[in-house]
């Protein structure tokens, strides 16, 4: 079995949930504009992990894909809001729900996924899983939602701020990619009525691959090419983005290279971009943001062997695999 | 005892409850956007509201402070995303938090104070309130705040449609101003340990209050004055708002005067005023709004006559009777 069957094994499940979840949206324009993103399509990855994380300690799937749906929600939430904030006109090869409703209409339509996402978490409970169950997923949810508003935050306040340090960038990217991922996959180790120490495992194992995600999003920019990435090579360099390579290149160069890299930075224009990947090249930069995702992954996979055998499982390990066998 | 001694006397412990919550939000710059408004000051009647509905069906108060303060939040977070919407540039006698920190910034300070409410009432738990309880608390809060996002949608969406029905608009309003006043009586009651009924009863409550209290701000539009209403009389009508009383003399007015009232409110200046004033008077709009409102109490107070005899049971009588008594 091939990754992308494995996420397809639920994804019409999942799908259901989300109808059933906004299909009651009203206004007619509120709906549209919460379902524009869904319906744009997405690896589904996050409900995926919730799911197995349910399966891997010997719960249903059943009683998981309420908040596998909740988790895709949420996901869907931050992608309209960052957009807002980022101004970003695409997405999923779309224009952005604020492209085509208008601001408003896309503040309301991330709320509202929000909103929408509690409610099918507590809905849960409807399904027969326990109150206590419901309520400590739950808490594992909202509190990955306060993590990713702060990681954002972060994310737009270390802008035009060139001495980040290592810690700072990878609590930045731990809130605001690792986080929902960790959610995802000890929330549905919670409703699989996992013991403690399944459900930190679970939880451990999500943070790895949610930061060897972002990390492998940061490399692909330097390392892949134009056709799988959908964009111009270096795109983060253009816009200034802060990455890990950018992180250590600017915390290992010389005086002479720093100011260099930073000018680079700072230009917003293409034609840089080349000198900018041999400045990460001369400092080990790119092998070493490499070398973190590469050393997540195994972390994860070794946490994994804990758990008892089962499809679920093998499953897991394949997924954290894919996260680095991924091109864009 | 005044009803703004009812609202002080549970505020300081509100007020706790709310700095515990955003105290630890992260960075420095996410904190201060969402404690803005709030150190603005603000009537509190929200949060008051759950507290006494907690006490009134027999429970304590202190079960009910974080469900409280989390109905603040909530409440905060809409008047931050809607003022951004609606383009406002002033709250509480301060500049709005758009207006402080950009709309970015504003947009996570709302979704922040949305993610740390729903975390306020999961800690109920840990209060020792049963998780039964939280969760169908829980429930009617996100409820209520599903409803907000919809009915600031149809506020949105009836903007210059002048065939609004006074259902139409009814249901508007109980999205966006009732169902977080009903929110907050319902989820105090069953925080409370009241029975069905005594949840129904103040759910009811909650909801004639809340509407009595959106029709009330529409009647003092043009029924209070200047000094009162910190805004010039008729602010509604120079800005072609939709009120009760518009949608009232929308749908009585001959052809003519119909056709007149739509030119003023689509006019956006203040010079006829006076005029449509004097048309809501000739179809009687004013008055109906004033019987409407003064009815949703009445019918509120007789509820509250069934539950037993408590301080707190005085105490959301007279808030009912304070939400017409208030001039701005």
């Amino acid at each position: 079995m091939e990754v992308v069957d494995i996420l397809k094994k639920y994804s019409k499940d999942i799908d259901v949930e989300i109808e059933n979840s906004l299909g009651t949206v009203d206004p007619d324009e509120l709906q549209k504009s919460t379902q524009h993103l869904i319906k744009a399509g997405g690896k589904k990855i996050r409900p995926s992990l919730v799911v197995l994380s349910s399966e891997a300690v010997g719960g249903s799937a059943k009683d998981a894909l309420k908040t596998a749906a909740a988790v895709e929600l949420i996901h869907t939430f931050s992608l309209i809001h960052d957009d807002i904030m980022d101004k970003d006109d695409m997405r999923r090869g779309k224009p952005s729900v604020h492209i085509v409703w208008g601001e408003p209409m896309a503040i309301l339509a991330g709320d509202t996924l929000f909103s929408k996402a509690f409610e099918t978490v507590l809905e849960t409970e409807i399904d027969g899983v326990s109150y206590e169950r419901v309520v400590n997923a739950l808490k594992t949810v909202v509190d990955s939602c306060i993590k990713i508003c702060e990681g954002q935050a972060f994310d737009m306040c270390f802008e035009g701020n060139f001495d980040v340090k290592e810690e700072e960038y990878m609590k930045m990217i731990y809130k605001k990619t690792g986080a929902l991922i960790a959610a995802a996959t000890r929330s549905g180790a919670i409703i699989g009525g996992g013991s403690p120490v399944e459900v930190e495992t679970l939880t451990a194992y999500g943070r790895l691959i949610g930061l060897a995600f972002q990390i492998q999003d940061d490399y692909l920019d330097v390392a892949s090419d134009e056709e799988n990435l959908g964009k111009p090579v270096g795109s983060d360099i253009v816009e200034g983005k802060m990455t890990l390579m950018v992180v250590h290149a600017l915390s290992n160069a010389s005086a002479d290279d720093k100011k260099e890299i930073v000018s680079i930075l700072k230009a917003d224009k293409d034609t840089d971009v080349d000198r900018a990947i041999e400045l990460f090249e001369k400092y080990g930069s790119i092998n070493y943001a490499r070398d973190i995702a590469l050393d997540n992954v195994d972390q994860a996979k070794k946490l994994l062997e804990t758990l008892d055998e089962s499809e679920a499982k093998v499953a897991l390990a394949m997924i954290a695999d894919y996260v680095l066998q991924r091109n864009h």
